[in-house]
């Protein structure tokens, strides 16, 4: 196997290619790079200098989705690599976008030195997955795995943009989108590339890791009822009080996620009635999120936190709306990609690699409809994303991309 | 000593009297009445007919207080019976204002059976006790004990109106508050009549109780600061979770209170940031209010759960800033006058009278600086009050004014 690519010199390649692209954003702080938007329009036009100066053919196809294709041997099958050029309101420069500039770094490394691989590679720039502009996500990957559903293109954003007329205006066709679907048996697979949006691999000391699955998510929604009074005149043993039982869920999500491996549970908002200083509190909303690597886990956790649930509201007299509205079932990494992948990072960053679970949803759970998937994390520091100071450094993107030049040659092995 | 009056013709001529008060209210669901205002104008009218007509000299003092006055034997001291006329903003017809009406009313009934009392009386309606208008309250019993304060004087309403100009609108003359201080030597106490405002009476199937103490109240404002992340991201072992902290800190202001003879604990607003259901909570707003008629037991408590919230916070790492910043010492209410009213009481129900504290603050609490005090409570329905639905019956009023006629026997007879 050849020397690994230097990553100190891609990892300033990088660097410079996401200032560039973050610049590609609304004015404010952090980026604002919204799907089908002039800020979009340029980093299409960003991206699509580079791809074609890398030698590779680009177009845009009617999903939005940038396509920098180079290809194979006749016949032979396609790895695809990319993910989302968007971003939320305000966030960073690196969710998303860098997943699209590393894999076309790490494929000018390799035509650097002059190794061709038996298989043809796309690059793609996905148009949307944060769903900030319409209330809908993941358009493209859809639209490849051919799960897309035309119902959507009504949707409209906060302007009255339907997703068609946004599509349209940006020169797609909307009407073609179902014709985007890929026959999977000339799909090789799916590598996706993005900053871990957690504090994991930073707290270890790492600069990448191996994702092992993408958890999936349920939200159970939830209201319980009391009854209010004065603080003054109620007696407590008299009280039904909505945040006394609301406290005790609280406890038991963190009781439960801490007990259980791989388990997350947020209760990451609560809402008060009638929320005075002097009045016990009649009512409370809230939320219970769970997320878990392997849905049994997770079906587990709601099914036992749903009873708790049920059993403290009853003891303590209170009214309880509680049901699963929300649903996303787990995306398992493909082993064989995986296992390529954490050789060639184990390889770069002369350690075994860190193999650690998604807890935020990717480009890749909509992929994996179509493809065996892969994903690469890169450190971010202090776990921090989705806001201006979001930040990968030049030396851990020059790693991945090292990794995943690595990880093509490695695929380029097995065929 | 005579029969009592009959309760339920002057229960009939309470609920009357208290219908025709309540339209003295701004338009809209129930009861809004505040101080110095048309609305407080008709109720003052109308009491003015009914005490006149009852033979009482009648005046409004600097301070708003209708002061209706039957004169004793020369040189007899005075009793002071009354409450405040004004309500919340869509509040109800009883709260306050039926403290006006009922000793009126027991006078009426002694006059009729020819009773005179070898001390004067007075029934006094004072201006504003809620608070509502102004950010002061307790203007009229604090002229009485000498405790005003003229600083209030240039407060203002939410329309830019000092207390200084209402006063002076409403006919009054502020300047000549400091002067209404009453000679505690000429006082002989002070009754006060209120509807429970909460639901003990009613539990224990009883019309009336007897008020041991004014609860004292202190707040404790706090603070709880964690750190917020991805509820996908950051793994239950690295989570600084500020609403996790408070849960613990909700639960144990319960159990404390629970376990803790006559101590009330509530925590009735919770204020969440960031607030998102994906997003770890960074820092949880709250208020632990604690209630008790002793003043040594809240402070125990108040100093036990800031302790125990020091505690959690340190185990937890999570910053917590929480100081007492509101406090009010409870008034013990006069055990001679109060045992005058338990007898009467208990003459008018045929049992033995419920002692029980007053967990909201009321006029009383100020007049307690003048002269000893006592407080009769009538059962409301279902407890509820500051709402329109807040309601006393016919029956329980008839045997409210039928005890206070008959604690003014009472305490005539020990002169």
């Amino acid at each position: 196997m050849p020397a690994d690519p230097d990553p100190a010199r891609w990892g300033a390649h990088a660097a410079d290619r996401l200032a560039a692209l973050a610049a590609c954003s609304l004015p404010g702080p952090g980026v604002t790079r919204l799907p089908f938007t002039p800020e979009h329009r340029a980093a299409l036009d960003l991206l699509t200098g580079w791809i074609r100066a890398a030698g590779l053919a680009v177009q845009i196809d009617a999903a939005g989705t940038l396509v920098g294709r180079l290809d194979g041997p006749a016949g032979a099958p396609t790895l695809l690599m990319g993910t989302h050029q968007d971003s939320v309101r305000e966030g960073g420069g690196f969710d998303g976008i860098m997943g699209v500039v590393l894999p076309l770094l790490a494929l000018e490394a390799l035509q650097e030195e002059g190794t061709a691989l038996p298989f043809a590679v796309e690059v793609l720039a996905f148009a949307d997955e944060e769903g900030v502009r319409f209330p809908t996500a993941l358009i493209g990957p859809r639209a490849l795995a051919g799960t897309f559903d035309p119902e959507v293109l009504g949707m409209a954003d906060g302007a009255g943009v339907t997703l068609a007329e946004a599509l349209d205006g940006f020169g797609c066709a909307p009407g073609e989108i179902a014709g985007l679907a890929r026959d999977p048996g000339g799909v090789l697979g799916y590598l996706e590339t993005h900053i871990e949006q957690g504090p994991v691999l930073e707290a270890e000391g790492l600069a990448l890791g191996v994702v092992t699955a993408i958890c999936g998510i349920e939200r159970h929604p939830l209201v319980l009822t009391g009854e209010t009074g004065h603080a003054g005149t109620l007696p407590m043993e008299m009280r039904r009080d909505a945040l006394a039982g609301a406290a005790e869920l609280v406890l038991e999500v963190e009781r439960l996620a801490r007990a259980t491996p791989g388990l997350l549970g947020t209760m990451g908002t609560l809402d008060l009635a009638p929320g005075a200083v002097n009045a016990v509190p009649r009512e409370v909303q809230s939320v219970v999120e769970l997320r878990a690597p392997e849905d049994a886990v997770r079906e587990a956790a709601g099914a036992a936190l749903t009873d708790f649930a049920r059993a403290m509201a009853a003891e303590r007299g209170l009214g309880l709306e509680m049901r699963r509205r929300y649903v996303q079932p787990a995306t398992l990494c493909d082993h064989g990609l995986s296992e390529l992948l954490a050789a060639a990072v184990a390889e770069v960053t002369g350690g075994p690699a860190r193999r650690l679970p998604s807890g935020a949803t990717h480009d890749a759970s909509a992929m994996a409809d179509l493809c065996p998937v892969a994903m690469l994390f890169v450190r971010c520091t202090g776990g921090v994303s989705h806001r201006p100071e979001e930040h990968a450094t030049a030396e851990d993107m020059g790693a991945a991309v090292a990794a995943i030049a690595g990880f093509l040659k490695r695929l380029a092995d097995t065929l």
